[in-house]
This record gives C-alpha cells, sequence and structure tokens, in this order.
C-alpha cells in the first residue's frame, strides 16, 4: 500500500506541475481503482486530461470506478463512438450504470454504435430501476443443465469466455428457472468429479427478484453470507446476478443514506460538493426547524401572561438546557430503533417492550440529570442574592421538569421510527430532524407545564 | 422467502404455546442464519430450550449467526464438552470468536479437549485484537507453489478436505511469502490448463497484515472489488485470509459505530438492550450537554446585566431558534466531512476548500432563514402592541444573528473533524455530541454579541 501512496503523490506533483508526459507511466503502476480516486480528487480541469492519459485497456476499469459527478464531465468531452468502445469492455451491469448517467438520446446513440448482442443486455438492464436488484445486477452468468457431471461442468465453465469474478454455478431447468446451486470450489472436489449437478447441487437457495430493493439484497448477503445472490425475474427465471461489489457499494450506500437523513440532509451531498448543493439538501430540514422555533417563541410569549416578568428572566436561563437535552435524549433512542430497523434485528420486537425498555433508560437518565441540574440552579440562584423566585422552588421545578422531558424524549424518540416503520415509512428519513424539533417543543411544553403546575400547588398551599 | 417467514411464524407460535416437540421439523427446513434469528429474538429463558432442539450438524452454524448475548447465554448452560465437540466444527475464526466471548479459564479448558491440531489454530487466532485483520481471518486458506500447473492445481484443490467458501488459490514462495493470487474460475479455462501458477498469477495483489485495523480491511475490499483479501504477519509471511461474511459484518459494524457515535452513544446498544446498559452508552455525552448547559445558563444570567429586563425577555422569545439552528446546521456539516472520511474520500480534500464550501453554503443558508426569523420577530412583536424594545431593531438583531450562529456553526462543524482526523482521533467519536454542544453555546454567545453591538451601535447614532 505504501507503494501506491508513493506513486499517487508523485502524479498528484506532476497534476500542480503540469508534467503531463510522465504521468502515464505513473498510471501503469496502479490499480484502476487507485487511478479512478486520483481524478475524482483532481481539479474538475483536469479530469478530460488525465482519462486521456491511462492505457486504453484499462479505461473500462477506470470509468467504473470513478463518482458520478467526474464520470459526467468525462463523458462530455468524450465522442459517442469513444464512449461506445469503452463500455463495450465493461461487464454490462457497469455498462447500463454508464448509460444511466446519460440523456437518453445521447444513451440511445451510442447503444446504436455497440455490437448487438452486448447493447441488447444493457437495454434490458437500462430498464431497471438503479435502487433495485435488477438495477444493480449483472447479465453476465453461468448456469448448467441438473444432468452434467461436476467434470463435465468443470470443462463447461473452462470454455467459456469469461471475464468476471464467477463463484458459483447456477442448475437450471429447461424454462430457464433455477433448481439450486453449486460453489465453484466444490465442483472441484474429487469426490464430486463423477456426480451429477443434480445430486451436488445446493436446493435450498437465496435468491431475489429484479423489483427487490437494493437495501433487501444487501441484507440477504449479510445475513447469508453470500458473496453473489442470483436474480429473477417474474416467471422465476434466472435473469441475472449481483456481484460482491455491488452488495458492498450498496451497504455503504445505504449506509450513509442512514447517517445523513439522520442529520437532516442526504447523500447526493458525498457525490456533488457544491454549496449550492448542500443547501438543497440540507435547507428543507432546517427551514422544519426553523418552524418549531416559531411554535417555542409563541409557546415562551404566551407563557410569559401567566407569570411575572422576574419569574420569566430566571425561568429563561434553564430554556436551553432543558431543549438540548431534551432534543439529544430523543436522538439517542431513535438512534437505537433506526439501525435495528435497518440491520433487521427489530422486525420482531415488541413495541410495549421498546417503550418499557426506553421509559426506564430515560427516567434513570431524567433522575441524575433532573438532580444535578436542581442542584445548579440552587447554586447560581442563591449566589445570585435575593431573586423574585425563591431558589428553592425553581432548583426542584427545573429539576422536576429535566427529568419529565428526558423520560418523555426517550420514549417518544423510539415511538416515532416504530411507528413510521410500521406504516411502511422509511424510519430513518424522518425521525432525526422531526424528533429533534418535536422534542424541543414538548420539552418547553413540559417545562412551563410543570411550572405552571408548581405555581399553583404553591398557591393552593399558601 | 415467503416461506421462511411462514415457518418463522409457526415456531414464535410455538414458543409462546411451548410445543417444544413440533419445534425440530420447522428447523430442518430453515437455514442456519434464520434459526440464529429466531432464538436472537425469543425470550431469553427459551434460549437454552430451543439451541438443544437444534439438530447436532448444524449447531456450529447456527452458535456462529447468534448475536453475543444470546450466546454468552446459551454457552453458560452447556458442558466444556460439548462445547468442544461444537467448535471443533467451526471455522477457526469462528470458533476463536466463540471463546473469546468467555472467560480466559473455561475457554482454555475447553481448548485442551479439542484436537490438537484445530485447537492450536484457535490460539493462535485467540492472540490478535479483535478489531484487526488476524482478529477476523481464518487460518483455513489454499495455497501453492509457483512451479505447479493449472491442472495439477485444480487437482490438488480437489483433493482438499476443505469446506469453507475459497475463491482465490494463493500462489507461495519456499518461505511462505506471497507472490501472487489467481482467481479459481481462472484457474479452470482451457487455455490456462497447462501454464503454470507463476506466469498466470496475478502479482499486484493486495493484502493487509494481522495488525491492519478492520476498517482499513472494508476500505480495501470494496476499493479493488474484493470477495477476501490475505492476510500477511510480520514477516510477510501468508497466515490467513478474510472472507466476505466478515468484510459485509464489518462493514455494518463500523457504520453502526459511526451512526451511534454522531447520536452521541454507541453501538453496544444493539447487542445488549438493557436500559442499564442504555443509560451506561449514553450518559457520558449527555452530561457533556448538561455541563454545556450549564455554561449557557451563566451566559444568559451574566447577558441580564447589560440590558433592560424587558429586552431580556423579548430576546429570550428566540433563544430556542437560534440554537436549535446552529446545533442542526452544524451536525449537517459534521456529518458530510464524517462519512466522506469513513469512505476515505476526503483525505485529500483540502481544509481551504471545505471551509470556502461550508461558508458559502452556511453563509447562503443563514440568509434565508436570518431573513426569515427577522420577519417572524417583527411580526410576533408587531402584533404585541407596544413593547420595551423597537420590533424592527429587534428583528435586525435576531436576523443577523440567526445568520452569523449558522455560517459559523457550518464552518466549525466541518472543521472539527477534519481537525480530529488530522491528529488521528476518530472524527466519529466526538463530532456528534461536541459540535451540537460548541454550537449551542457559540450560538449563544454571537445572538447576545449581536445584540449588545446593536445596542451600542444605536446609542451611538442617538
Amino acid at each position: 500500500m505504501s507503494d501506491s501512496n508513493r506513486i499517487t503523490e508523485r502524479i498528484t506533483f506532476c497534476i500542480k506541475g503540469e508534467l503531463w508526459e510522465q504521468i502515464p507511466k505513473f498510471f501503469e503502476e496502479l490499480h484502476p481503482a487507485d487511478i479512478a480516486e486520483i481524478i475524482n480528487h483532481a481539479p474538475s480541469s483536469t479530469h478530460n486530461k488525465l482519462f486521456d492519459l491511462i492505457d486504453d485497456s484499462i479505461k473500462p476499469d477506470v470509468l467504473a470506478e470513478l463518482d458520478d459527478q467526474t464520470e459526467a464531465d468525462i463523458l462530455e468531452e468524450l465522442t459517442d463512438e469513444e464512449i461506445s468502445d469503452i463500455i463495450e469492455e465493461m461487464a454490462p451491469d457497469d455498462a447500463a450504470d454508464v448509460l444511466g448517467e446519460l440523456e437518453g438520446k445521447r444513451s440511445e446513440e451510442i447503444l446504436e454504435l455497440m455490437e448487438n448482442e452486448e447493447s441488447e443486455e444493457v437495454r434490458e438492464l437500462l430498464q431497471y430501476d438503479e435502487d433495485t436488484a435488477g438495477g444493480i445486477m449483472t447479465t453476465d452468468f453461468v448456469a448448467a443443465s441438473a444432468t452434467m457431471t461436476a467434470e463435465e461442468a468443470i470443462d463447461y465453465i473452462g470454455s467459456l469466455e469469461f471475464d468476471e469474478p464467477l463463484y458459483y454455478l447456477y442448475v437450471v431447468d429447461a424454462e430457464g428457472r433455477m433448481t439450486g446451486w453449486i460453489q465453484l470450489w466444490e465442483l472441484l472436489k474429487q469426490a464430486n468429479r463423477n456426480l451429477s449437478l443434480e445430486k451436488m447441487a445446493e436446493k435450498e437457495t437465496i435468491s431475489v427478484h429484479t423489483d427487490t430493493d437494493q437495501e433487501e439484497v444487501a441484507r440477504l448477503a449479510s445475513k447469508y453470507d453470500l458473496s453473489s445472490l442470483p436474480v429473477l425475474d417474474r416467471q422465476n427465471k434466472l435473469v441475472g446476478r449481483i456481484t460482491v461489489d455491488d452488495i458492498m457499494d450498496v451497504m455503504e450506500e445505504e449506509a450513509s443514506e442512514d447517517i445523513f437523513k439522520l442529520a437532516g440532509s442526504n447523500d447526493s451531498e458525498l457525490e456533488d460538493t457544491s454549496p449550492l448543493q448542500a443547501c438543497k439538501a440540507r435547507l428543507p430540514w432546517l427551514l422544519i426547524t426553523l418552524g418549531t422555533g416559531f411554535v417555542s417563541s409563541l409557546i415562551l410569549k404566551s407563557f410569559m401572561n401567566h407569570i411575572t416578568m422576574s419569574e420569566v428572566v430566571a425561568l429563561s436561563f434553564f430554556v436551553p438546557i432543558i431543549m438540548a437535552m431534551g432534543g439529544n435524549t430523543g436522538i439517542q433512542s431513535s438512534t437505537l430503533i433506526i439501525r435495528g430497523i435497518a440491520l433487521g434485528a427489530s422486525h420482531s420486537r415488541k413495541v410495549a417492550k421498546i417503550i418499557t425498555h426506553e421509559i426506564i433508560a430515560g427516567a434513570s437518565m431524567g433522575l441524575i440529570c433532573g438532580a444535578t441540574i436542581g442542584l445548579w440552579a440552587r447554586f447560581m440562584i442563591a449566589h445570585n442574592g435575593p431573586s423574585a423566585i425563591a431558589p428553592s422552588f425553581l432548583a426542584v421545578t427545573v429539576g422536576i421538569a429535566l427529568f419529565s422531558a428526558m423520560a418523555f424524549a426517550a420514549v417518544f424518540g423510539a415511538l416515532v421510527p416504530v411507528l413510521l416503520n410500521r406504516f411502511k415509512i422509511d424510519p430513518a428519513v424522518a425521525s432525526g430532524p422531526f424528533v429533534t424539533a418535536s422534542n424541543d417543543i414538548f420539552a418547553l411544553l413540559i417545562y412551563y407545564g410543570v411550572t405552571l403546575a408548581m405555581i399553583s400547588a404553591v398557591h393552593a398551599v399558601v
């Protein structure tokens, strides 16, 4: 690895100094994925120049690894003929990904220039939604009839012009429906060589349909420890397979998606880094927060009518604490539930159990934090000399309010994703900013609710 | 899939009704990963009973898939002999994972009961830190000398008693150092059959060392599209390989870790779901938030000395808005940077570029939100009749303050993870709660700073 780091540094140096003629010999020593990374990070004005310096034989591999924005820059400058030559050498799924980034008319022109067999496969793949198994599968797979022996299957595989990683031989019937699979290494075993595929094949296979969501694909691969997954069409005919590189990409993509959603943004930010794009991704949730802020300002204002101005002032010192604690507690319990759902772990956990868990956790943490803030409030006000509000009254009020706000936030934060999931809404999408915003308001209402209750209780006693 | 869902439902029904005798026949129809999932989700009092009902031949596979807590429950009730029998049938890395969960003395007793060859491999694996390549690798791999032909290699692989997925044949020299690799399917090609491995092998291989961090392992596998990775010791001798299931586990684990860290918690919550554990994971960051709250209450109090009480009240309506907006803006830009770093994308992005990006994004969003809140403040106060503070003065102050707080939060939120990463501190660990907490305080300081500046400006004019 240190070797490729050193070469990368030299290339970066050459790009800065515009020493183009030195770059091709460095590129030769690098993996296509490393070259792609260098181009991704180079200034966009150099993208075409750099791509041009790559040896033709690995251009397809590099193109497949570029990020969307860089790829778009480069495709814009290439002729249709050049693009068609490059993507003919790519795996059909990678070729379809490239064409999917182009506008329909241009993509059609390029398909016309490609060899028939190749373009047909790509056309087929282009019809699937890019977030489904069909959208990430490749049509390159190897299938054999159940009557073949292992020995024959080995020879058959050896005779194919196949250039993509191959781990499974799929066994199909006369209609092309998958009846089982065999891992390549199991075919090689001496004891198996004369057995028919029928006898050897694993019948309990895991497969997906072309319209299966890619998140489910990744979940199945991870659960059943699979390096690739067969894809069936609506008639259960085997039409493709999803390879490990795409499975890993999906896992990263889905994790990014959840992380960005929790922060009230989206993962398009990872690709396109213009500030405008950032605003577009982030503003909607900030505006929701802003809206919540309007509500909280109204609550504060209306509350003012019920107590004296000096009481308002003393209480206002603790507004930020109570809101921040409510928001954070809520987001912590949301996160637990959302990630659990994403990993397929919380499907069968009962709502009642989750609520009990969060009530206990939220109440315990609220007790500790509430007691602490109560002491702090007592200390702060006492050291301020005479105040309009009795220090111990304030301390108890603030402590109870924080305790209640946290216990509520923990339960609310857990409930929202559970309910969203039940109504088939992605729990990550709204939970982060929505839970934080709602807990802000509820925390404020609880705070003033407790205060008013305490005041009327004191008056009743007096 | 619907089949296994139906069986799962029936088993869940049997568990509830304690119809134990019916369960084994349902288990027979399920994949070990499905059985493990059922046991994970069943009440812990039934864990041992259920494990006992599994056919002995698949107990090792099920045990390898259980979550840590359930596994611990079951191991506690099994005898050392039973455990040793089960883990002898597991891949060495899975066996080491099981023993790693037991206390040292018991683990040693079980190792004594195992066959020598098997226990030696496991002992070797137990010495590595569980978050490193050594900790997740298995010692089952196949290596051959470069002088062999492809045909000979096929026969050699076929003669092995090998029971784990195998995709690569590693080529090693006399000292056991890896000199290249060949994918299994490439061995099978007719054109290659008589070639020596020396000629065929890919020399530019990607490998890791036993002490490589598991996050780096996942990053390499994903970058170079690899379904497994060879592991070398300090003398560059080939000692193991990391298989695709472990790579996928690491990817999920690392994503979970980052998500939980961002929320101020940790991913131990996914495993152990007791409320006490939840408190332990979440409280530290809540206490930091609480500490920040103390500071903000002091700021609010000291500020009170500089302006009139009715000014304090009018300004206090907008404290929650400004703090919430600052916190959210900061967390959004932190998230972008943290995820970029985790995916290896932001390594070479320059700090200056990131800051410029975030200044523009933060300032634009601040402009929009600042103008909106300014109008809102004007509206709110105007409709409240005569106030101690001039409505347009308040509107301008609040608008400018929100704009400044958001622009600052965007830059600060981006800078913190960049700097943590530069000092080799995991940027996810502190960013979430730390950035939110700091931005809360800065937002408050900015708010009152702007107010005081405005007041003295107005006085100067008057």
